[in-house]
């Protein structure tokens, strides 16, 4: 079973055996080949492996990040923890300080938050409060109220929070080796930051001898770091990365730069073909602003991007995070009697 | 991480070096000391264990019964699969099915179905029926269809699933060791069949030297096998156990009476509260019906029932499944201004 992020990569972590080790077993998550939609890229020979970070405790990547977070600053004596979301950031935030018996404040933007996630933070205890404003104005009011409160900030400017995060760059480098690709959705752009990270510490302690291209992808409603500018009413379908002023922007800039990557924008549109087919195709149901990796995939795929073959998509959340975003893509099902001969003419 | 179950247990399952394998990489699910909960309970000394099958690619346990249900089924050419569900067992189907490319055929009980796993069937490709009747019936119909017409059954009546499920106990025995008690939810008992298989055979094998003692728990409202009588119109929050005819009812019995354990009941009211306290107290996040094992040992305990002291729980499913269940567990969030003296207000 999985041992958790702490145990598993201890010595690459700010921990000590004084650091009382919050954990719900987070990390060690599936690589997925996905040979499927291999068959749907613009370019033949290419592989494509799936991160799934779905199967995190509490459905997300989040969960790699909150153990460290969460574990320091229970070491630090802090008494709450508090955070700024768009929702999976407060889901696992509410989960590991319930755990570790912290209270747990968190800010969301008024609806603007996938309903599987509020239901997360709630029905773990956090005081949850709702602003009639966006993500970035939370996330401010949040490193104010830290700055004066003894309350722990658990947001991704917290470097516990990355510290734990780069530790799926090492998975993936354990179980494949390194990617010629790595291809990521970026929203506040703390997990581009944490993978590039933890590629360039496995690097520098000879684990591995090279590094990937980092390809990011922002939803075109909401894509600072490609057009250079803040977005002030950022818009797109996938609420995880509806972020117009993202807290890591100059490290996610450094990552692509120093990788020689890119950072690219994906349409709405093709973010829900990409969340359709990973659904249909190879049975894998993600939460919309993952598919925003695959998306810029295909994108890139069909303009023959790609001049070597090894790609991993990390796929950040479970699909059960936001069932109304599925209920949009597809007809409800049909009800009949129940009757053999009714069904039989219904599914034949 | 994990590598799925067939490839980890391949030489304990009905596969061969020709049966073509379609998995998510299942299994492998975090076994989780419960050290919060067990100052909850009412006896001093017992040792808690969460067995947290919600991690698993599409949330529930049933993804180890399916990876081996829908592998067989490609192997033997079938073009399609049908099931009738509560959810978990439907979501995993169409998931498996998508990935291996057939066609799935999904009978639920229409409005008594969580939003989650409905969602998931639909994402996933399956023609999903709803039925204006319950589960029993659904289930006497697609075994009926299944019968004359070439389409495979993948509820657990196929002995495939039955299979994939056992290696949960594998996994216990391998993290753990045996336990004394095996706490387990009990519905259609597919899976407390399953686990009684699992540890029979570790026994058989010579990895183990003794078994547990099988504690299953139904929901009062819908409890045939405690009262020894169907239940034609079986009523519980806990949509995945709710069902008044169990398929596995004779061999449940077995598991019981061959282990020396017994199968109870707990009220709806019991199963919420455990609910709330693993999600509050543990960080762990599950549907309804996945907290009836836990409301059975909450109870168990008070009547100082243990003898031994390590307890293993069965979690079933992620609390995702059901966000509905959850909301009606808690307040919504206040919502204020977007100004930082409000939200002090709020929160302080």
């Amino acid at each position: 079973m999985p041992r958790g992020v702490i145990e598993r990569y201890r010595t690459l972590l700010p921990v000590t055996r004084k650091t009382p080790v919050v954990t719900l077993l987070e990390g060690s998550t599936p690589l997925i080949r996905a040979k499927r939609l291999e068959k749907e890229l613009g370019q033949k020979g290419l592989e494509l492996y799936l991160k799934y970070e779905g199967v995190n405790p509490t459905g997300s990547f989040k969960d790699r990040g909150m153990t460290v977070a969460v574990s320091k600053a229970l070491e630090e004596k802090a008494r709450a923890v508090i955070c700024a979301s768009t929702g999976n950031t407060s889901a696992s935030a509410a989960a590991y300080a319930g755990r570790a018996g912290l209270r747990c404040v968190v800010l969301v933007p008024k609806a603007k938050i996938a309903l599987g996630k509020l239901a997360q933070a709630l029905v773990h205890g956090a005081d949850v409060v709702a602003i009639n404003g966006n993500f970035d104005q939370a996330l401010r009011m949040v490193v104010e109220i830290s700055r004066t409160r003894r309350i722990t900030l658990v947001n991704s400017i917290n470097p516990n929070r990355i510290e734990g995060q780069k530790t799926a760059a090492f998975e993936i480098c354990d179980d494949l080796g390194v990617p010629d690709y790595h291809a990521i959705p970026v929203g506040n752009a703390g997990n581009i930051t944490a993978y590039w990270k933890g590629y360039r510490e496995y690097r520098a302690k000879g684990k591995i001898s090279r590094l990937p291209k980092m390809i990011g992808f922002q939803a075109l409603g909401a894509s600072p770091i490609v057009q250079g500018r803040v977005f002030r009413n950022p818009k797109t379908v996938a609420t995880a990365i509806r972020i117009g002023n993202p807290a890591s922007w100059q490290s996610a800039v450094r990552a692509r730069e120093e990788s020689g990557g890119l950072i690219d924008t994906v349409t709405d549109r093709e973010i829900l073909s990409a969340y359709r087919m990973l659904a249909s195709l190879e049975g894998i149901f993600v939460e919309p602003a993952s598919a925003a990796s695959v998306a810029g995939v295909l994108k890139l795929s069909r303009k023959k991007f790609f001049k070597k073959k090894r790609i991993v998509c990390v796929l950040t959340g479970h699909g059960l995070k936001d069932p109304d975003a599925a209920f949009k893509q597809v007809s409800p099902p049909r009800t009949v009697k129940a009757e053999l001969k009714r069904v039989l003419e219904a599914i034949l």
